[in-house]
């Protein structure tokens, strides 16, 4: 068995809001932050693949994670560098084989583009009936102690609003937060920092302020974590998703309330 | 010059929520409303173009608007059939020329899709240069007329959240307002409006409840509206296009509060 070795990846992250002048309604001159937004291209061995609009604090583990989640490779040994260059707001991933032919794919993302119009759904959909997570209890109190750790975190929200959070959680400790403009830009670098740090979704909890559609669950699902927590509601596909892969889907959760979609044998109610 | 003559369209509009059983945090069943998320694949001459995820209650409009706003038509003229059919989960549009050959346009599409993992956006980019919206001054007391309005929508915000709204508005009266799962679907189903009623921006404000991207401003430059109001934040990028557009920008609208980030000398502050 040979070495799994990780790419070489850039550092090119970036500070999230500016200020800017705005007028309030008294006509007041007021400062005020705003988020940034950034168009990222990815090239793969030179190839156009995709632009991305990001704030780009994490533009290396958004790469990996939105061609992971889009079933661009099997193994993240295949890829030697991930290169960020904000000049020509462009990141250039080099493979080993340094060339790679995705015409195939490219052609099924065009017919396939969806969710929101959003990203892949076509394969991931025919994916998830393959997908189980594992089984995974939470306690009530761990919940209520993942929503206290979260309120130091959402940061960019507070300042600036305009943002989506996601968190990927042990218990109700926080492993990695992540906040982008696009709600899957902060799912796909998630699923950028497990796979380039090889960590395994099966005790994780994942925690997102964003509304649990299908494609957010299919993408929790693909990354194999068990529990999918948010501050907002679910679709009726969200929670028919869950139902099929067997995530736990609670819904809501803020302070001290949450409700419980899909399930409800995996909550230990103890507070 | 021949007389523009309109497609034929379904009807096939879906009510937007379910009832299920969800578990609050007390362990109690509860009783709750779930917003639907349907697929929706569209052909234009049998050939496939995308899978939109949507609540599908404006299908044939929001078919229209997609079509419109990323550029596959000139004039709607172009259009002889819209036809909806939930059972197949596609909607076939039929041309008059009756064949259609989008595969140039297919291909840009797959090398510019963007925008938080949106829709197709280097073309939108380059076309943004060439627009520049009329002027339309608003009076502070039509702004909170407006938020007025509003209230009584958001119907199913209220009910079953998950979802954004979008309002084509003249002064503080709502002509149009759609809700969808995506904030890209409500602003397309709009265009689809617009674009079958032939009505002009010119003295329209676009009212949406999602954030202030990029994306969002250059739709609404591109329907010609010069007036933009949110009750969310904007983007550094949604306030470049803004500047770049002439679009108004008016962020945090909520109750008697507002920003104005673009455009000031167009508000009348009279309360």
């Amino acid at each position: 068995m040979t070495k799994v070795t990780k790419p070489e990846i850039s550092n090119a992250g970036l500070g999230f809001s500016k200020s800017v002048i705005g007028f309030d309604e008294t006509g007041k001159q007021r400062q005020l932050e705003l988020v940034g937004e950034r168009a990222l291209t990815l090239y793969v061995d030179k190839q156009e693949i995709v632009t991305l609009m990001t704030m780009g604090t994490h533009p290396e583990l958004l790469t990996l994670g939105y061609l992971k989640n889009q079933g661009f490779f099997d193994s993240i040994d295949e890829i030697k560098i991930v290169q960020v260059d904000w000049e020509t707001e462009a990141v250039a991933v080099v493979t080993k084989k340094q060339t790679s032919d995705f015409s195939k794919q490219m052609e099924q993302r065009t017919v396939t583009t969806g969710c929101g119009q959003g990203t892949v759904f076509g394969r991931l959909m025919d994916k998830l009936k393959d997908i189980k997570v594992p089984e995974l209890v939470i306690k009530q109190e761990t919940i209520y102690g993942l929503l206290d750790s979260l309120r130091s975190h959402n940061e960019v929200y507070k300042k600036a609003g305009a943002v989506h959070g996601c968190a990927l959680c042990t218990g109700s400790k926080i492993d990695f937060f992540v906040e982008d403009v696009g709600r899957h830009n902060a799912v796909d670098s998630i699923a950028g920092y497990m796979w380039l740090n090889n960590i395994s979704g099966d005790d994780k909890t994942f925690y997102t302020t964003g509304r649990l559609t299908s494609e957010m669950v299919i993408k929790v699902s693909q990354m194999g974590i068990p529990i999918l927590l948010s501050r907002s509601g679910a679709t009726q596909m969200g929670l028919d998703m869950a139902k099929q892969s067997g995530v736990t889907l609670i819904s809501r959760a803020k302070g001290k309330h949450f409700m419980v979609l899909n399930g409800v044998e995996n909550i230990e109610f103890d507070s």
